[in-house]
C-alpha cells in the first residue's frame, strides 16, 4: 500500500491536466433529464433544439389598413387611381391579423379611400409584403434554434418559448461526493465560534468547495466528516463511486505523511493518475480513477483546495459539460517588492492590485496556503513559472484578475501604517454604493512612505513622531518625499497604551513599570511608529532601553505583539487599544498620537479623493470612529499641509 | 389623461439614464435579512462582517517537537549543546497543537536529543514563532473582514465560517412584480405549440424578463397576463406600488397608441419621468414613479423588451443591490456590409461576429425588434450613435461582445447559401465538446464569393451550376475569386423540386406545368444558385421564361419562396425539400444539385478545417444528412479542388 514513488514523480501543471482531461476524455458521460425550458435556463442542451412552430405563426399585417395582392395594384396612382372590390381584391385588416388568403401587402388605411361598402380606392401601388410581418420571419418550424452543448440562457428562454419548445433535454447537473477528512475538525453548525478548542479547526473547506461546485453548473453532497482512518475513509470512496456520483472529492489527506490515506485508498480501488504537481499551493494532490469515476485528493490547506478547484475539479466538470473553462481576464502589473519563488515550482502569488498613474502595482499577500484571506483580498494572482526564482520589484507580470478591471480602477490603494478605522473607512466608501472601495496593505509608516515614493499608492497611513518638535508627519514628509508634492490629511487621534494580560497580573501602570524586576517586555521593530513613539517617551521619562527586559524582542504589527502577550511570553507591549480587545487584553493608554493619511497633490483634486474627504469628514463617520474606544476625532479631515 | 407630450420629449440614453438612478438614489432602500452565511453566497451585505475568533484561535505548533522559549536556548550550538528541564523549560508537542504558555518557538523532533525522562539536549538556538503559526495569523478576531455592499463568493464564505461568522445580515433580494398585457397573448403553459391560433402570440416576455431578474440577483413574481384595460392594468400596477415589491414592469402597452395605457396610469398614478428614448429597439420605453416605487413600461417586443433590460432595468436592480452594472467587454469590428441607421437614434444592431485572419467581421442580423433570434444568434452589438447615418462596410467600429472573445475566436464562419445540413454540422461540432462552433449567415452562393473575396469568412457554402460544363461552382471560383487560392469540398447532394400547397390542388408534377393557365410561380432572386439551376433547366426544355405567370416576383430565400406558397400568393416554387417540410407544403422533385463549401487555403490545414472535415466525413453526420430525407451523401467530404 505504500506508493509514495508516485508523489515523487511529481508532474507539472499541464502534464497533470493532460494526463487528468485527456484519461476521462471519452469515459465521463452525463446522463439527460426533459425539463421545462424556463428551467433549463442555466443549464447545458443534450441535444439540439428545434423549433416546432414558425414566429410569425402565418403572414400578419403589420400595419391598420386593406390587405391586396400587390401585383393587383400595379399602375395605380395618383394620375390613375385605382378601384378594388372589398371582400374579393382588398380586405380590411388590423395591425397583428393574419392576411386573407391570396394577398401578400398592407396599404395602410390613411392611404385608402372609402368610396363604398363594397369598393375602396387607392392612388398607390402596394409593394410585395409591405407592411406585413411574413410567416417564419423570425423562426421557421423545424429550423434548429440551439445545438447540443449550448448553454441556456435567459434571451434563448424567449427563443425557446417562441419556438414553441416548452421542454428540452439537458444534461444533468454533474453530482459530486464531497468527503471532508480529519480527526481534528470541527461541524461548525453544532458549535457557537467562540467554543471551538484551541488547535481544533472548523470545517469550512467542504462548504466552499461546495459553492463553487454550485457556480459551475454542478451538485454536491457533503459526506459526514471522517476521521484519518484508512478504511473508514476507503468505504466512502467506494460508495461514492460505485453509487450514482461522478466525481469524489476527498478533501485533506492528500500529501504522503502517514496519516494522508487519500493516494492509497485510491491506488487501491482504482488508479492514482497523478500525486504531486508542481504548483504551490496545491501541490500534494491526488488525481485517480475509481470505476471510471474521477477522484480528487484535494489538499486540506483552504487555498490549497481552491487552487486544485480551480485547476482540475472546475476543468473536469467543464468537460463534463461540454462547456469550455472561464478564462481569467490577465492585464500588466508591476510587484511592490521582491517575490522570491521556488526552482521546479510554478508558485500562485496572490496580489492585490491598485491602479496608480498608469501602471498597476502588485502588492504580494501572505503565501500560507492556511490563508484563506489571502485569497479573499487578492485582486489577482500572479504565476511565477517553474523555472523562475522570483521576481524583481517592478518587473512587468502578467497576473490574473479575480475581480473586474474596472473594480480594480476605482480602488483607492492605502499602504502603510494600519489602523482600525482604515477598515471603517472602507466600509463607509462601500456603503454609499459608488463602488469606490479601499484597499489597505499594512507595512508600517515608513514602508508607506517609501511606498508612495515609488508611486505605489494612493494613500500612505502615517503616524509619525518627530521627537524634536513634537509634530507628527511633516518632518519624515520632508525628508523622504522630498520631491514629491503630497497633501497630508489627519484622519484621528488614538490612544497607544500598553497591553497587559486580562486582569492585570503584574500591576503594570505606566512605562516606569516596564523597568521593574520580573517584567518581560516586547517591542515593535525599528521604523515603526510605535517603536518611535516608545524611544520618544522612554528618553522624555530618563528610562534607558538596555533597563527594560525584551526590548531587544520584537514584533511587527500590533496584533503580534497581543499575541505575544496574550500567550504570556511577554507581560506588555506597546499597541493600540484596538490590538488589546481583540485578544482580550487588559490596555493601560499612555499617550495620544497623531494618524493622518499622506495623498499625492496630483490626485488630491480628483472625484475619488473628494468622494474619500467626505466621507472622512462625515459625522456618521466619526460616529462609527468614536464608538470603537480608544480614538479622538475633533480635528479628523482636516487638511495639516 | 392624455400625456403625449411626454413622448414627444424624448430623452438619449444617457439623459433617460440619469433622470432615472438619480431621481430613485435615495429612495430605494432595500430591506435586510439575517441568513446562514452558507445561504448567503451571491448575496450583498447589508452590513460589514465582523471575524468573531480569531485564526488560527491559539499559537499552534507548526511541527512535531518540543515547544520552548526561544530566548532560553540562545547561545545553544553544536560547540555548545544546551540541556532543557522537560516540563519546564521544554514541552513535547505535535503539529497542529497549542503551545503552552511562555513559550514562543517548536525545535522539529529530529533535532532534539532525549537524555532522560527530565531532559533534552539541543545544538542549536530557536528563532522565536519559527514552527509556529501564530494566533490571529490569518484572522484576528474583531477584524472587518468584509464591507457593506459586498458579494459574497465561495471563497468568501471559507473566509466567513473561518471568522466564526456562520450568519450574516445581508440586503433582501429585489422583489419585481412583473405584468404582462396584451389581448393577444397566449399562456404557453395552457396550449400545445401547434394550437396556436394565426395572430395569437406566445406571452414569452415575463418569463426572459423574470429570468433576466434572478441573474442580476432579484426575484419576480409573474402577474397573470392582462387584457389591454386602463382600469385593470392600472389596479395591477397600483397594487405593485402599495404592496411589498421593489419594482413593477408592465409589459408592452408602453408606446404613446390608443392601445398603450402604461404611460397613462404611471401619471395617473405617480409621475412619469421619461417616456421615449432615442434608441432603437426600445425607443417607446416608460420609467416612472408611483408611490416611490420604480415603475418600467417595457416595450413588447422581445429585443425591445431585453434593451430596455439592460439599458433601465438591470442598472436599477444593480443600484438597489450596490453593485456595480456587468460591463460588456469591447473589440473592434469591421461590419461585412453597410449598415444604414436613422438620425437622432442610438441604433443597436445585433451582429454575428468571427475572426478572420487579424480582423472581426460583424455581420449585422435583422433588425426588427421582433425578431428574438437577431438577439440569441447574435455574437455583439454595435451602437450607432445618435448623430450617426450608418457605418460602411470595413469602417471599424466598436461592438459589445455578448460572448467569450475566445468563443469568437473558436467560431467558423460560413457566409453563402443556406442548407439545413449546416445547422446539423453546427450541432456536431458542438457535440465534440471542443468549443469548436459553426456560426452561418444566409446571403446566398454568390454573397457568399464575395464575403470570401473580402476575407469575411472561413467557409462559403456554394450551389452555383455552370450552366455550359454542367460542373458546379468551379466555374464561378474562377472567375470571382481569381486571386484568392481555395479549396472546394463537397458538402451534399441535395434535391431541389417544386413546393406547392398541401395536396398538390394544382396537380403541378414538372416544371412544365409551371407555364400551364392558372398557375403562379413565385421565383427566387437573380444570383441565387436556384434561378441559375431553374433557368438552366429551363433552356434545356425549351421553356420561355416569359411563359411562365410570376415568373418577375423573386424571394430571397427558400423559407419567402415556401411562405408565399403557403399563403396561396403562388402555386408552386422552387426550392428544396427542407422548406417544403418546414411549412407542411408538398413537394415535388425536380433536379439534384451539387452543395459544397469553399475553404481558403490558408487555412485549409489549420486544426479548426482538420475537424470540421473529420466531423462532415464522419458516418454519425452522414447519417443524420439522409434522414433529413432529399440529401445524398456519397461523395460527402471529398476534397473537389
Amino acid at each position: 500500500m505504500n506508493k509514495r514513488h508516485v508523489y515523487l514523480n511529481m508532474k507539472t501543471r499541464e502534464e497533470a491536466r493532460n494526463i487528468w482531461l485527456s484519461h476521462f476524455a471519452e469515459k465521463v458521460e452525463l446522463a439527460h433529464e426533459t425539463i421545462s425550458s424556463v428551467d433549463a435556463v442555466g443549464r447545458v442542451l443534450a441535444e439540439p433544439a428545434f423549433a416546432r412552430i414558425s414566429t410569425p405563426n402565418a403572414h400578419l399585417a403589420a400595419m391598420d389598413g386593406i390587405a391586396v395582392l400587390a401585383q393587383d395594384t400595379f399602375g395605380a396612382s395618383e394620375t390613375n387611381p385605382m378601384d378594388l372590390k372589398v371582400g374579393e381584391q382588398a380586405f380590411y385588416v388590423n395591425t397583428g391579423h393574419q392576411l386573407p388568403p391570396q394577398t401578400n401587402a398592407v396599404i395602410m388605411i390613411e392611404q385608402v379611400q372609402v368610396i363604398d361598402d363594397d369598393t375602396v380606392r387607392i392612388e398607390t401601388a402596394a409593394v410585395p409584403w409591405n407592411y406585413v410581418r411574413k410567416v417564419g420571419e423570425d423562426i421557421v418550424a423545424t429550423e434548429m434554434l440551439f445545438p447540443t452543448n449550448h448553454l441556456v440562457t435567459p434571451t434563448c428562454l424567449g427563443a425557446l418559448l417562441t419556438g414553441g419548445v416548452f421542454e428540452v433535454k439537458v444534461k444533468k447537473q454533474p453530482k459530486v461526493l464531497v468527503i471532508p477528512t480529519g480527526t481534528e475538525l470541527v461541524d461548525w453548525r453544532k458549535i457557537y465560534p467562540e467554543e471551538l478548542q484551541p488547535g481544533r479547526v472548523l470545517e469550512t473547506n467542504s462548504w466552499v468547495i461546495g459553492k463553487l461546485i454550485e457556480q459551475t453548473g454542478g451538485k454536491w453532497i457533503r459526506n459526514t466528516s471522517l476521521d484519518d482512518d484508512f478504511f473508514v475513509i476507503r468505504q466512502a470512496v467506494e460508495r461514492g463511486a460505485t453509487e450514482d456520483y461522478d466525481m469524489v472529492l476527498v478533501l485533506a489527506g492528500s500529501s504522503a505523511g502517514s496519516e494522508d490515506h487519500t493516494a492509497n485508498i485510491v491506488d487501491n480501488l482504482g488508479d492514482v493518475l497523478v500525486h504531486g504537481v508542481t504548483i504551490m499551493p496545491g501541490k500534494p494532490v491526488v488525481l485517480g480513477d475509481v470505476n471510471n469515476v474521477p477522484v480528487v485528493g484535494v489538499p486540506g490547506y483552504p487555498v490549497s483546495a481552491i487552487v486544485v478547484f480551480d485547476e482540475f475539479i472546475r476543468p473536469m466538470l467543464c468537460h463534463m459539460l461540454g462547456q469550455p473553462e472561464p478564462l481569467r481576464k490577465k492585464i500588466m502589473v508591476e510587484p511592490t517588492r521582491k517575490i522570491p519563488s521556488k526552482l521546479g515550482l510554478e508558485e500562485m502569488v496572490r496580489v492585490k492590485l491598485g491602479r496608480v498613474g498608469d501602471r498597476v502595482a502588485a502588492t504580494p499577500l501572505p503565501r500560507g496556503a492556511g490563508s484563506i484571506t489571502s485569497f479573499t483580498e487578492a485582486d489577482g494572482i500572479i504565476r511565477i513559472p517553474n523555472e523562475n526564482e522570483g521576481l524583481h520589484p517592478g518587473q512587468p507580470i502578467e497576473a490574473e484578475l479575480l475581480r473586474f478591471n474596472r473594480t480594480i480602477d476605482n480602488t483607492l490603494v492605502a499602504v502603510g501604517s494600519h489602523d482600525n478605522t482604515l477598515d471603517l473607512l472602507a466600509d463607509a466608501l462601500r456603503s454609499r454604493g459608488g463602488y469606490l472601495s479601499l484597499s489597505s496593505s499594512h507595512v508600517g509608516s515608513m514602508g508607506g512612505l517609501l511606498a508612495m515614493k515609488k508611486g505605489m499608492c494612493h494613500i500612505a497611513g502615517s503616524h509619525l513622531l518627530d521627537t524634536e518638535t513634537g509634530e507628527y508627519n511633516i518632518s519624515y514628509i520632508k525628508t523622504y518625499l522630498a520631491g514629491v508634492p503630497v497633501k497630508l490629511v489627519h484622519l484621528v487621534m488614538r490612544e497607544q497604551g500598553l497591553m497587559v494580560a486580562k486582569g492585570n497580573p503584574k500591576n503594570i501602570q505606566s512605562v516606569e513599570d516596564l523597568g521593574r524586576n520580573g517584567v518581560r517586555f516586547i517591542n515593535r521593530q525599528a521604523g515603526s511608529g510605535t517603536r518611535v513613539l516608545l524611544d520618544h517617551y522612554l528618553s522624555k521619562l530618563g528610562i534607558k532601553p538596555s533597563s527594560i527586559n525584551g526590548y531587544g524582542d520584537d514584533e511587527f504589527t500590533h496584533m503580534a505583539v497581543a499575541a505575544a502577550v496574550q500567550n504570556q511570553v511577554a507581560d506588555a507591549g506597546m499597541g493600540i487599544y484596538a490590538a488589546a480587545k481583540a485578544l482580550e487584553l487588559d490596555f493601560v493608554p499612555v499617550i495620544t498620537e497623531q494618524y493622518d493619511l499622506i495623498i499625492p497633490e496630483g490626485i488630491f483634486e480628483s472625484e475619488k479623493i473628494a468622494i474619500l474627504l467626505e466621507t472622512i469628514r462625515s459625522d456618521a463617520f466619526k460616529k462609527r470612529v468614536d464608538a470603537l474606544g480608544g480614538y479622538h476625532t475633533e480635528r479628523t479631515g482636516e487638511v495639516l499641509i
